[in-house]
């Protein structure tokens, strides 16, 4: 079924170029007329591809999702647990081309969801993503008996998600103020403290 | 001079009717036109107090940094030093309708300021107001001798100000997530965990 390939493809091509728009020029310049001219197809056929903006924008948002949810499969956590642990954790941090363009974009994306509420949904489950790994670091420890015998899972996992996005906010929004050495250090340095007997 | 009075006051409503605009709608709606009508003026008296966009969106910022200013200035820091620490940080997060407004047009703003370099210098004043109170706040547990022996000033400060950050984030995402109560424990834990024996 050539057409069906086709028009994944398609979809994947628009969502390419709105990716692309919404980096340059922010969501106000991500119109339907802009998002068809940077991907190379007429204005008129975009609704073949998608129905609506929203529609568009949750489409980009899960190609982000998909790209993490990729790289944390790839990891096999046959090494040490605490850099395996931190190599998770890294997989949130813009430390990368790709994962800068994918959270500039994410933030921006988060501050439409503020007004539009039927991107919260969308919003939430990326959310959940990053608390669902923070979740994972500290039960792990917890698990191989790694984390301080006073760890409070809860009130950890909370703090772990907060620091992650913390720093990746900070790290888009003052890129190389901190390098990645920095970063790296701070990461060991929690999973540390979580480890010591408090 | 009645007539400066008016106008710093003409000023302010502007940049309020701007502030209502963008968090109901977002900056994509805060045209010249949409200001005014909020304000109550023509559109044409708007450049009378703003000669750019970008001038508004500063002045606005600007009302939110001296709104925290004026907060952390009326703290006396004169009760037990640890609830005065957590007090402090509490003003960056939004858990009233004031911090939580201030916050989400915060968001958009820095969001806004990815696409527009002019805007970044203000993102980063403000970011460096969070960064100092952090700052302050490690420096106060060691000056104190209230911080454990081997506690890392600087990778502290930056760990506390990627978690407010952080926090202040979800909070305006999920809001209700999290209530105040565990917000204010989990600041509280932070701080006893900085001031434990590592």
């Amino acid at each position: 079924m050539p057409k069906i390939v086709d028009h994944d493809k398609q979809r994947q091509r628009v969502a390419e170029a709105a990716i692309r728009v919404i980096r340059k020029s922010g969501f106000e310049q991500a119109s339907v007329r802009n998002i068809a001219q940077e991907a190379g197809l007429s204005a008129g056929s975009m609704r073949h591809y998608f129905s609506t903006q929203a529609e568009l924008f949750a489409f980009c948002m899960n190609i982000f999702r998909e790209r993490i949810e990729k790289r944390i499969e790839r990891m096999t956590f046959r090494g040490p647990i605490l850099q395996e642990l931190k190599h998770l954790i890294l997989q949130f941090l813009p430390l990368d081309e790709e994962r800068t363009m994918e959270m500039e974009v994410w933030l921006s994306f988060n501050a439409k969801a503020l007004i539009h509420p039927e991107l919260r949904v969308l919003s939430n489950e990326m959310h959940n993503a990053l608390y669902r790994a923070s979740k994972f670091v500290i039960e792990t420890l917890v698990e191989r008996r790694l984390g301080s015998p006073g760890l409070e899972p809860e009130i950890e996992t909370e703090k772990l998600y907060a620091l992650i996005d913390g720093l990746a906010i900070h790290q888009i929004m003052q890129p190389g103020r901190l390098d990645v050495e920095r970063i790296e250090f701070m990461i060991d340095d929690h999973l540390n403290m979580l480890c010591r007997s408090l």
